[in-house]
């Protein structure tokens, strides 16, 4: 395989499908124990593509792993200065957490690095620290630990840890042709707030300041759906789950490809916030590009069997945008009837973060 | 406690001590239950200061699980040519799991970010994934996934977990005064390939071709110690541990800060490897200041009560160097009797990665 990788440059997709699975291969069944018996299994290891890995915990448990980094193009606003040093400790934690969410899995635990430049006063530092503190809080858990050091640049990374009733975590790929497809919330605000503060000042472009609160704190006060995740767990609702992290579209077509199913998404049946239907009218974006694009929102994306009849009358934000079809294709359904591609440029195929999301381009 | 914080640029380790700590707080005794009744208790969090983070799952096993970020100033070979993206993958892995070895676990997994600049062919990338595949497979276990990407530069950062058997994970605190101090092999050999590879072009060095080996090995093939850290659990032997990932110096220090016990180290007892006495003697470095110092040399310092009489047979560089004795000094003694300080400067305080090595600096 090796020969064929010479000189070209894959996009991040595609060394994900090929190299990475295909260099570490298949890791199923690997098991480890201990002196008094206990046996670890990994039950979803690298190849099985998902938000996290698995390991069943001698039966008892499923331990949940996922690790991100954030920073690179999604941090445009910190550059920009609309986001601070306690914002991105927070979203680093919440990001993370996110995926804990997708899994339907109980939260336990988050280890952190966290890397700074030497003239980086204790104040903000401390900023930092809070941030990753309270976004951990927020769901019940403490950073447990990890490790700072100085380097050119803020590069901050996490790994969060949950634990799931044995065999229970939600997984990409257990959706069947005829489950319901829902969203727990509105997406398309946090590419709406790219879009609207990289351009405000040389346009002159002026929303209402509750209009910025709330594209701000699409990045500032991320909200993993834990609580949502784990009632779709216990109700053994959802067939498959994950986070929209890479944006709508892509999430439906990652439960796409990892189920073997397609699906039709009821464009009347898709929340859009005003917020983002304004940004869309005054910056020129199409509003469909945003919701669907590259927004990296962080509601969780999941299936239900249409038999399950979910009771989530708890949750005002779940809704119900469309159905698992057999084959492989995704497509929008319009109001008018017309089947359509999905609008959108996935996340990390984009090579600019704000590309794709104008109206003619 | 922030309004102490508004200027100041504090070290790491008082960054470590006071904010990170006053920061996350007391974590003992926080739990997590799911819904079968399955607990998981935080045993050591962020305030525990150890290398890893512990976690016990109900009652059955203890999880350990460490994160670290390695690039910098660490990887000036990497920088010069010396190693290549194999080697840091393979450095990145062996790093995070010598933690997991520091403990006395059995590593489970490791999770790995890996971000790269988007010119970097595929196989360059499939190399950085190789050498953490094979890092990974020397000690056991998968890379079981993680987040890769783009980014302005190669950045590397990795969780490594581990189980041990309940309550018996090495820390740093428990080492009583009486007990003997060990470590597990020479130390110095990666700052002697810092010192030679940095001035070999400009200064005209050259050792013979096996010697460089050595040096390179030293960062190239970082052997985590897991069977010896299993050793020292199973048979009960050891009181405290930690890997020399900060220097044999600072790592001494750690323990003694964290047991409340100081240690008196026997000079004629430190191994010191040839290749370090000849970079010392090429290059005006000081021997002692290489052995020391911030080398980044990944052995096991452990203490074990003396009437234990541990077994150790099996492991032929296990070497015992001093002893554990009341109060807070750690001090080296010379061979003509004299007790002075510990030399070296320990990692993390090092602005530049190569001062305090040289004889009169």
């Amino acid at each position: 395989m090796p020969d064929a990788w010479t000189s070209a440059l894959s996009d991040e997709p595609t060394r994900v499908d090929r190299m990475v699975s295909g260099l570490l291969g298949d890791q199923r069944g690997w098991t480890a124990r201990l002196e008094n018996g206990y046996q670890v299994e990994l039950a979803v290891g690298a190849n099985g593509k998902d938000d996290c890995a698995i390991f069943s915990l001698d039966g008892s448990a499923d331990l949940v792993i996922g690790s991100d980094y954030v920073r690179g193009s999604k941090f445009m606003l910190y550059e920009l200065g609309y986001l601070d040093n306690y914002d991105i400790g927070y979203y680093l934690a919440a990001a993370n957490l996110s995926d804990i969410a997708a899994m339907g899995a109980l939260p336990i635990g988050l280890v952190s690095v966290i890397r700074y430049p030497s003239d980086l006063p204790d104040s903000e530092f401390a900023q930092i620290i809070s941030g990753i503190r309270d976004a951990c809080a927020a769901v019940g858990i403490h950073d447990v630990g990890g490790d700072i050091g100085t380097a050119e640049r803020i590069i901050l990374s996490a790994t969060a840890t949950g634990i799931v009733e044995p065999g229970r975590a939600l997984l990409r790929s257990g959706a069947k042709a005829g489950d319901a497809l829902y969203v727990s919330g509105t997406t398309g605000l946090a590419a709406a707030a790219m879009v609207y503060f990289a351009g405000k000042k040389d346009k002159g472009w002026g929303l209402a300041a509750d209009d910025e609160t709330v594209l701000l704190d699409a990045w500032r006060r991320v909200d993993p759906h834990v609580r949502l995740g784990r009632e779709l767990v216990k109700g053994a609702v959802a067939t498959s789950c994950q986070d929209t992290s890479d944006g709508l579209r892509a999430t439906i077509e990652q439960i796409s490809a990892a189920s073997g199913v397609g699906f039709e998404v009821d464009l009347a049946a898709v929340p859009i916030h005003p917020v983002v239907a304004r940004v869309a009218a005054l910056t020129g974006a199409d509003e469909l590009a945003l919701v669907f694009g590259a927004s990296v929102d962080f509601r969780l994306l999941f299936t239900a069997r249409v038999d399950a009849d979910p009771d989530l009358s708890e949750f005002a934000d779940v809704f119900r945008i469309g159905v698992a079809v057999e084959g492989g294709t995704c497509a929008l359904r319009r109001p008018d009837g017309e089947l359509t591609a999905l609008p959108g440029i996935p996340w990390r195929h984009q090579a600019d973060p704000l590309a794709g999301f104008s109206r003619h381009g």
